[in-house]
């Protein structure tokens, strides 16, 4: 986690590093990452807000949403050697 | 499986670990996962009792839920090694 | 294919591993995941039967097919090495 | 390309070795397994002679079908080594 | 950073190298790469101006890219060896 | 870039080699390969014009040809290491 301890720069940061103590850690980070990812592309929190409900209650949506995080989750388990050590 | 048996404070994870003993365990997990995933982003379990109808019983949904298990199944796979050994 | 050799335990698994003799075993073991996954996430068979006729003719149900046999089948291919040896 | 070499058992196979000269021979090979997935999972070729038209002129089942040709081209860049040598 | 700085040559790339400092970084810059791949695939400004509303409000659409993303980022996170080091 | 070099026989090829010198250049072939991948399926010229105008106006469109440029931007990426050298 030397990323997380690198110093003040990254003390602001969403996602100091990919480095999680484990497998379950590492899965909510992979949510971070994707609900961080939809505010990034659209920052307007009311706008999120008013597409929540809709979105939650389909469940194409919601299966889309799962595929993001798996593969977010690809990402991160890589970087942690699959928590096998 | 050393994850697992890491002590008690991981007792209450869902995710322990990513070692199964088999490809079929390792599958089961990738399901698990997926499930999670979904739990995960709509925690309200009567929303999501009142999706299931819709969803299992539509193709394209059961085949977007399989991709998804694919893909953790490709984590859970090389975190294994394949089960080679 | 030490897996399948491994004992009765594992006689009566679908997946006992994921070593295949050849790369077109390799595909229909793909192919077959991606079956298995299908009645996992829907096991009701009646359910199924209905949902096929639909499925099968609608071109984009087929092509998404491909894509999650597509995903199991990279992992299956890594599993054996491409069959390089 | 020993696989292809490796006897009168693998003649009738259409997908014999994962092994390519070049990049290109590996595209088209990824094409030939993405189509080979599609009449493995719906075998009646009078139902697929049918889906054609629709399919070849909608722009998005277009886009989906090069995705699934990506995805294998992939695992058989990697089975190449990328062609690097 | 060699790539960045190898010269005048590359100083108007947009995409000078995959290397960047810290995995938040890395997540701007997978940003980045799909959105410039939107604006090679469609380089009206314009047109992309009038989608933006409908696109931006659609939770489907913004899954979607949250899944570019993803895949973008994978590939960067690998090129910095994850910033494990 | 031995491939491109290797002789005569690969003049007429789209695709020579995976390798590029800069990763702008490798996101050019990724778009590039994923543009001959359309072709490839739909070969017709006109029929790609007439789709043309409802794919590049569609956002959703526009979103999945960037995630087919993704991944095929993944897999030149692992051939040229990520450019790191």
């Amino acid at each position: 986690m030397q990323a997380q301890e690198a110093g003040t720069d990254d003390e602001a940061s969403w996602l100091p590093s990919l480095i999680t103590a484990t497998p379950e850690e590492g899965f909510e980070l992979a949510v971070k990452m994707s609900r961080t990812s939809v505010k990034t592309i659209q920052p307007d929190v009311e706008v999120l807000k008013k597409l929540r409900p809709a979105y939650a209650h389909d469940p194409d949506s919601l299966i889309a949403a799962t595929h993001v995080v798996a593969v977010n989750f690809r990402t991160i388990a890589e970087a942690n050697n699959y928590w096998r050590d």
